[in-house]
């Protein structure tokens, strides 16, 4: 990890997850050329899925927003432990996915959790497109999971 | 836009939606050589979502349709900002989002909306390959949602 | 198909479903240079969906896994018949969604079912990032629905 990314983190008081190995029959990145694909990453630290259930309009928006961002920080461990943070040139793309009641239609406020902090740690080169989808329901009943796409510097 | 297309969309009775920013932390679009990825469009046009709700079995089929195509209009209104739809070589993948009741299977029906749109529009430039899924709510209760990959003319 | 193909797919007793052109008004496959995008495919054979509704906590899991295991075939089918599975140069990324129960969060067992059939078959190539979603409902009642990115050798 640069130096610019390091201090970037810390002075938010982040720290990436370690980048553990997907406990199923797949890869958390796969690298073609200039692209780095990373796998759905759930709110998890040191094993533990963090934050559980799903949305509705009587929970604390703020649990949603810091699960977002526990699941980008893992997409960026991955990244980090698959080629280094140093190596992104852009974040193309990112999906997230909010375990939700009938009635919640806030998704994007959840989502911008990630967002942002893609955008703290990556400045410019954080800026992405987006989709944000209601699901009724999530792996491991996570609240939230967060995919992405990134354009590697040659 | 080039004349062909303007054409296109005059015969058809259609006019592109403005591109409006994104309310939230995310760009509309990303471009990284010739591929354009589109961040997913809700049916709204001057900032009113038209279609919200879901598709159930008793809901007019043509509404879902209608929802559809102009999630449609907003991925071409966002092509057409960001590099002009003249720009276009393929469009490469769509994916389509339905709201729906449980008991809704015709989410293809739905999107087909969209997916015509789009050839009629760009002609064979527009064939793509698509995921049609129904989900139970969409952000801002929109009933469709739509986002799709570009691949540009060099 | 080359040899080493054809061996692993006997070997288990496996065969691949006709490649039927899709329904609606999209494509079963799209290319642009190297990459190759795959429509999301249902758990259909002979015209035929072999496994409808939904995954919950009291039906077989088997049933979800081979559900997940015709919709790869599928999927194969469709490379096969675009551009011949010899060409693949590396499975870059599998998006899986399972039709579940609100109180159903094993999609990533499910999903298994569909990562290791593409394993067996294309080996190493076969390796891919994933991302595991539930959701309510799917297209005619399907089950499962995969959809895929492939990088082909040039």
């Amino acid at each position: 990890m640069n130096d610019d990314i390091s201090a970037r983190l810390s002075e938010r008081g982040l720290e990436l997850p370690d980048a553990t190995a997907p406990n199923f029959a797949y890869e958390a990145t796969t690298q073609w050329g200039s692209l780095l694909f990373v796998s759905g990453q759930i709110p998890r630290r040191d094993g533990v899925i963090d934050f559980t259930g799903s949305m509705d309009d009587g929970r604390d928006m703020d649990e949603g927003i810091r699960a977002a961002e526990l699941c980008a920080l893992n997409v960026l461990a991955h990244v980090e432990n698959a080629v280094g943070l140093e190596r992104v040139d852009r974040l193309l793309k990112v999906n997230g996915y909010v375990a939700s009641a009938p009635d919640f239609f806030r998704q994007p406020v959840v989502i911008d959790g990630a967002s942002k902090l893609f955008q703290a740690v990556l400045g410019e080169r954080g800026k992405h497109a987006r989709t944000a989808l209601g699901v009724g329901m999530l792996p491991a009943n996570s609240l939230v999971e967060v995919e992405a796409v990134f354009a590697l510097l040659a």
